[in-house]
């Protein structure tokens, strides 16, 4: 007989910075213990509000480089002096355990990803409007130099969106939330998702 | 500004004789105003429990034949002496009205609409065991060698399932119904069906 298969995907979820996705990603392994969601590695320094484990892994640049040389990195980059990258270790272990893995990376990192793991889904967080992404990213402790430089990345980074499998326009938390899991359960009944299991006799 | 197309798409549903995929789909659009159920005409005779505009609209050979003439068939197929056919109009109206269509059509028709609206979305509905589909086909009103008959078309024809989208295994028909509906939100959400807008200014 045909079932559905135990072994789930990973879910990637992008964004222009000030849409909302890491309070979302977070609301969502939150809420439901079948997921888990991926911390990234980094070579940067922690900021006063981060914690180690929670918001990335704080790593040192020989620990990252060790990893990447043992293909321990399931994607990776390089931005100006730091290293971000996903650790591929818990992500095949939660796979394993039948979890949905959900990831809060960018645009090179999805491509990374899909190359390797071909049923990953892609989520794109859109802003409601132009007008609030630049309210959201004003509002931030930030220079007004840095926040029309971060405008104006987040305004380039908005293009991505036709690369992505699903769009989600982030009004309302709740409801954000809401589409991703439907997006989720409907993405477990696909008919790649299934496998052929001889019937019990 | 992307924002969500207002006009939606097809649902077709199939699945073998037994599977319980009419009532799924009554469920569905008797749940919902948003969705429209698109009723098969037919020129074969309407049974005791049948009912015109229900079940099927009974109609004349040259009534049917005229409309595949005027191109007014979505799809159709004969079936030894009668023919079978989705009429084009109550779809195009209902579409344009914003609601989701769902159809209850075979393999064939599937391929047929898929190939006019491309955005379509196919779901098969298997019973949740071969044992439990031989009861439901032996339940029905009917001879012996008619029920083995029907079992025996029904396996043939469950091998279609690896050609849709979405495959559901209706053990409960509420848990069903809701995995329809789920299906159906998700795809809402696809990237293919945002369009772009400018913004107000």
């Amino acid at each position: 007989m045909i079932k559905r298969d135990f072994r789930k995907f990973c879910v990637i979820i992008s964004g222009p910075s000030g849409c909302g996705k890491t309070t979302l990603c977070r609301k969502i392994a939150e809420k439901n213990r079948e997921f888990f969601y991926s911390v990234s590695c980094t070579t940067r320094k922690p900021r006063e509000d981060e914690s180690n484990g929670r918001d990335y892994y704080f790593i040192s640049r020989e620990e990252f480089e060790e990893m990447v040389k043992q293909n321990k990195m399931l994607e990776y980059a390089r931005v100006y002096e730091d290293y971000y990258g996903t650790p591929m270790d818990p992500v095949i272990k939660s796979l394993q355990e039948g979890k949905v893995v959900i990831m809060d990376i960018d645009f090179q990192g999805m491509r990374k990803v899909k190359k390797k793991m071909e049923d990953s889904v892609a989520i794109y967080i859109l802003p409601p409007s132009i007008e609030e992404l630049k309210k959201r990213i004003e509002k931030r402790k930030d220079s007004k130099e840095n926040a029309f430089k971060r405008f104006r990345e987040a305004l380039k980074e908005m293009d991505f969106w036709t690369a992505y499998d699903y769009v989600i326009i982030n009004k309302e938390i709740d409801k954000a939330v809401h589409e991703i899991e439907t997006i989720i359960n409907a993405e477990k009944l696909k008919r790649e998702r299934m496998i052929i299991e001889r019937e019990e006799e």
